[in-house]
């Protein structure tokens, strides 16, 4: 898309397309849980990085309700912020031999990718807003609230237990 | 770094590696700041940026005093997650035709960095708590501080009038 000539040239167009790149996100998302959640060891991660995968699985749907909401086909776009925080997070949990350390590591990976799209969310949402479409926000809402508070579980997780085991 | 082993051994070796994906960070950020001041057309949104570039080369300054404080080098790691973040940020810039549509998409994708600073100091603090450091995580405190502030202020300047104008 795009590389040769200007694309976006409404306020719509630029929702759509950061439509297109969070699914885009939630998908690669949805391959990249899988191979963290066999690396981690704590059993509480597991279980926290399980349930946000069922939970991903679910955001999917609802950017696809969305598009369909907005009257436009759901597709993706390649989003290399994304491509770029799940190569670091596989790049660095390459690199961890401890497998409490690796834990720790595998967290603040995750956390990164919360962030992402707790950003793409929030701005999604205002664009929705101001384009007069408040049913649309309010979907994209809900998945914004999972991503926060599967970040803000994964916090509790490290500052409790994970990062004291790292340390030790 | 770590292509043929496992160089992450201690929760201290995390930290370090931390310090240096942001370090490289910092610097990227500082790198491709001027480039969306001079696309930004919004003079209140040059001027936010102007101020986040100059807090920004300030961000360097105190990671490169927590490596000398935690007796270390001060160097920085590739992070593939910023470059991604950061390429994504010039490639939509350069898909959007209208100038208050690309403020829009500007103030989004400094939002994106923003964001991913945040989750890196938020881990940063945490892990050098956890490591019997609170002078360090005092001094990444003040950067995060600092990157939640530029994060809301760009919300607000969205909100009460760069969208309002992309969206006419």
């Amino acid at each position: 898309m795009g590389l040769f000539s200007k694309d976006i040239k409404t306020f719509d167009d630029l929702f759509v397309h950061m439509l297109q790149d969070i699914y885009y996100a939630e998908k690669q998302i949805a391959k990249a849980l899988p191979t963290m959640i066999d690396k981690a060891s704590d059993p509480q991660l597991k279980a926290d990085l399980k349930h946000h995968l069922g939970e991903t699985e679910n955001h999917i749907l609802r950017v696809e309700e969305v598009f369909r909401m907005h009257g436009v086909e759901a597709k993706g776009v390649n989003c290399p912020a994304i491509d770029g925080i799940i190569d670091e997070a596989e790049e660095i949990a390459g690199e961890v031999e401890d497998k409490q350390v690796l834990d720790s590591a595998l967290i603040a990976a995750a956390q990164a990718v919360e962030h992402y799209e707790i950003t793409r969310y929030g701005t999604l949402i205002a664009f929705a807003k101001r384009l007069g479409r408040p049913d649309c926000a309010s979907v994209l809402a809900k998945n914004l609230a999972e991503e926060k508070n599967a970040d803000s579980t994964l916090t509790k997780l490290a500052e409790s237990k994970v990062n004291l085991q790292a340390a030790e």
